[in-house]
């Protein structure tokens, strides 16, 4: 009896570490090769945008193939969705707007157990080139502006032919 | 020796037929599906540079697999490889660019024997969604302002990361 419980013991600690690897601790995964992804949409928010201090510049959103299906369809995002708020510098040369470095890669993921508390979503921004974490709180600094489009899904963006 | 020629004749017209038919009479091909290839770069021209007439607005460029392959390689363009300038109008609303309606999809499709004449690039340029074209004479519209761009193969742009 013993030992049975001692091998319960020791397989639950597994299937509990084997989950937490896959649930990767409830982290948002970079999106590897998001610019080999359907281009979404762009926009370029300048000085004076309510959101210029967090978002000035040019941005442009990708979707993966789940993403793009759903925004397309009009549907709920499934599970394994990502979308990219890809942010550049938008710099101004001889009455031209072009691209500067990259600010932040936003990512928002779709992981319904994962990211429960915010919807389903989870969060986050990679700084510039890097895999650097800049959000601190996912749940005040994106998921509150996001819940005004929960009509869609929380996402903003709609594809533009 | 009068039936040998006739048969010379008549394989020599259908050849030639199969050959104006595949090469599609030197015409550009509307690049279909091209919102799914992948997203190059983006710049917005403004009143007062120099093309603003013909291509003011947001353009987006993408590139087929052939062409991105090529182009992130610095090599020349091989056969088949498509870039599409994709123009639309940019509309400023509070303090944000925004994208509006689609003016042309401007096309460089690579055919070293139809577009011989003009370093192997065909130029066409298509009426906002529609397939109306609209370059009346290559040559002189597009490919004189792209010969300065003889050492990257007459392409101006290049991947942005």
């Amino acid at each position: 009896m013993k030992a049975l419980l001692t091998v319960v013991v020791i397989v639950s600690f597994i299937l509990s570490g084997v989950w937490l690897y896959a649930s990767g601790n409830g982290k948002v995964d970079y999106p590897e090769g998001y610019r080999q992804w359907v281009h979404v949409k762009s926009m370029i928010l300048q000085e004076g945008h309510p959101l210029y201090k967090s978002f000035g510049g040019i941005h442009h959103v990708y979707a993966n193939a789940k993403a793009l299906e759903a925004m397309k369809a009009g549907k709920p995002y499934p599970d394994g969705s990502v979308l990219v708020f890809d942010l550049l510098e938008a710099k101004t040369e001889n009455h031209a707007i072009v691209e500067g470095a990259r600010k932040v890669v936003g990512v928002m993921q779709k992981d319904s157990r994962k990211f429960a508390k915010t919807a389903g979503w989870g969060f986050e921004g990679f700084k510039g080139d890097t895999r650097e974490r800049v959000v601190k709180d996912a749940q005040t600094a994106c998921y509150s502006c996001h819940t005004s489009q929960k009509e869609s899904d929380y996402v903003f963006s709609t594809y533009r032919k």
